[in-house]
């Protein structure tokens, strides 16, 4: 009985059917149902209490795990995120020092302006001052020439006489006689030995040149300057010794500079009849509708030369090519003897 | 019994109370209550099998559902971040812009520092250069007044002589003689026929002009002039042909200016008993204290004046009135004839 | 019996062993073992219930209580990155100001180049500008020179003549003829009462000075200047009543310094023999090879002596001396009578 008690309950498996446990007790007596019962209801709370043990320890087990792993995957995030903001530090570095570089540059900026405000101010001044000493250096240049003229009315040139003639003459007084008593025995009376200096000019011997040196000769007065260079005009030549020579006014480079710039306008005028003259310093005089027009300036007469047909269409090509020439060369005014 | 035994398990119900259930136990038969016995047990292994699945399904999903909802708000806040730091990256390449900026702005800079030491450097040679020009110059200016001067100086200017007069009288040199022999016949003999040259001036005649040109005529000597001038300034009137002219020296350009400066110092000395005279070439010379005072300079004669009690009563209002004017206009220096 | 079954079911603990609950359930009847039965099944039940409820609040609580610590944790390290992040708004202000102050360096660092280009260009041209200016003022400065080496060519400078002298011989030109007559009688038909003028120089009398100023003493003619002046230097002294005196050139300031440059190198060449003399206006002149040799610039004159030992050698000391003095002294240029 023991044995077939014993059977019962081990019969009582947990994959056992009701209807196999049913058949299993229907063998037993009271006292073997009771245990086997009793053995039942034991068992049962003791499954109950591990049960809840497991369930807590899977329970406990997941959470922390499954926290953990949670976590995990959230502090690789943080990490990464982390590491991002490693960044940060550098760049308020960086920040910090393109600050100290723009305060340095803004301060050098800032002195710069000062400075090129200097310059400006002293630019602009001395753009003032150069501008009026310039205009000074106009004035200069032209009373200096005015100068020259005027120290040069009393003189005559004369070109082409052999170098050292005048030590033959024993001077140059007696070389000037000669010279009137050769071409102008008329104005004898009133020029012979009037000669106050001459000089070769320029005053050194260039022995390269084939040339002889002009002779400057300073008149007493300027009437009789005007004399001789009147009749040295209404001569066909003038000689000395029998070989031509000639003999001009005394200008300052600058006015030699000017009546040479109105060559092309005077040889055109002459070719067609305007009887052209340059009259002292170097003012243009021509005949034109029965009156003498006289033109000190250049850019004046091609003024008045394009309100005259006549004038324009004669003139238009040499006036064309000086316009061409302007262009093409800087502008220099030195003056000179 | 069979129907009654299934009554009692049936009436074992999960809300029913123990009384409930003990009372429905009562009329079971012991076959009944041990198949009811075993029913209750095998129902509430059942039972707790299928509590535990629901407990750990709950506990899975639960732990799951509040796992996820945490990731979840973390995340949120991760992305937020995450969103927050691509901001790091434009701020990187903003940083990197600003950086190659400011080294090219530091490169430009530089670039300009030593341009604007090399302005400063040109300007300061310039304001030094200009400043020798200017001494120079002033110099020259100086140079130039003293040489017209010079050149003038034998020169008598002659003002008031109908335009085309000389061409009646055949030249200036009849014209001079008559203005001697009208005027000055003392000094017919050591004058007469001197003129060296004479020409109006300006050299061009302005038809706009009433007023006939100047004429210009150069004595051979000082003395002469002198001589003629001395006469002038003794007699009341000089005159031509039984009209007015005037017979004055022939300065240059600055040295009247600067006599001209002298003319309200000049006036109020005059009415004050000073009797001032202008000697040449532009001095104020004028008797005090029993002496004769000469000045070139009127700075200088300020500084006398302001010493002399006299002087600076009767000068007071000139001189304040000249200080305005001064301040009023630019300095400005230029020579001419 | 009934406080005995009582007694069974209450000495079912939990903490009872299998073999004491078997005991206690030995004494039971029938009826009370299955009121015992009923009343173990239903507090099974009992139990589970509660247990469920207590394992789902201790999972519950759990579950929160551990999220929360998580999410808790895990909030401070997003705190953290968070607090961090609040820099980067910081940081990306900095760098918009950093944008703006370099857009504006920029364009103030633009407008100073274009400021600086100007300046440099206005540089430039004043540069030219001034060199030119340079080029007219040597120009004017030699012109002026020149000028005044012409206007004072006819003159005569006498030096030693007492202050008032000319008033007791009633003029200058009587003064002129003394000196004539005391030093020259061979001259005095060819120039006495010949001057054209004559006067003090300076203008003004320096009370200050113990010797009297010079005399200017214009001739009508440069023949006549030289006679004198070739007559003065075959003299040993020159007297005026018994005390000498002294007669020479009148030069320009420029010329008299040009001449004077040549002083070291003319005082050596006459020690050593070679008949230097200074030719009008400041040329050095010499005898050398049986040649006269005549410089008008000092550096040609050091190039040719550089090519000749004879020269080299005697000249070696001054001319060092020269280009160390040379070295010291800006140059100057300026011009006056």
């Amino acid at each position: 009985m023991k044995r077939q008690g014993k059977k019962g309950p081990q019969a009582m498996q947990v994959n056992a059917t009701l209807e196999e446990v049913t058949a299993a007790a229907d063998g037993m007596s009271d006292k073997e149902f009771r245990i086997y019962m009793l053995q039942m209801i034991w068992s049962i709370k003791e499954d109950i209490k591990q049960q809840n043990q497991t369930m807590k320890d899977h329970f406990d087990n997941e959470l922390r795990k499954q926290i953990q792993e949670a976590k995990d995957q959230l502090y690789r995030e943080i990490e990464v995120i982390k590491n991002k903001q490693s960044e940060i530090l550098e760049m308020q570095e960086a920040i910090n020092q393109l600050k100290n570089s723009m305060e340095n540059t803004t301060s050098r900026v800032e002195h710069l302006e000062d400075r090129t405000s200097d310059n400006e101010d002293k630019v602009f001044q001395l753009e003032k001052n150069i501008d009026s000493s310039a205009r000074l250096l106009r004035n200069h240049e032209q009373n200096i020439q005015e100068i020259w003229d005027n120290i040069k009315r009393p003189n005559l040139r004369v070109i082409g006489i052999q170098e050292g003639t005048e030590l033959q003459t024993k001077g140059m007084s007696s070389l000037f006689n000669e010279i009137i008593r050769e071409n102008f025995p008329d104005l004898k009376n009133e020029t012979e030995s009037q000669i106050l200096e001459a000089y070769r000019t320029p005053n050194v011997q260039n022995h390269k040149r084939s040339t002889p040196r002009h002779i400057i000769m300073k008149m007493p007065n300027i009437q009789n300057k005007e004399r001789i260079l009147k009749a040295t005009r209404e001569r066909k030549q003038i000689t000395f010794r029998g070989k031509p020579i000639r003999i001009t006014a005394d200008l300052s480079t600058q006015t030699l500079k000017a009546r040479r710039s109105w060559n092309n306008i005077f040889q055109t005028l002459k070719e067609n009849g305007f009887q052209p003259r340059i009259v002292y310093p170097a003012k243009l005089s021509f005949r034109m509708e029965n009156e003498i027009k006289t033109f000190h300036d250049k850019q004046k007469f091609k003024e008045f030369a394009a309100r005259k047909p006549s004038l324009q269409n004669i003139l238009a090509k040499v006036l064309q090519e000086e316009e061409m020439e302007n262009n093409n060369e800087n502008q220099q005014w030195e003056v000179g003897q």
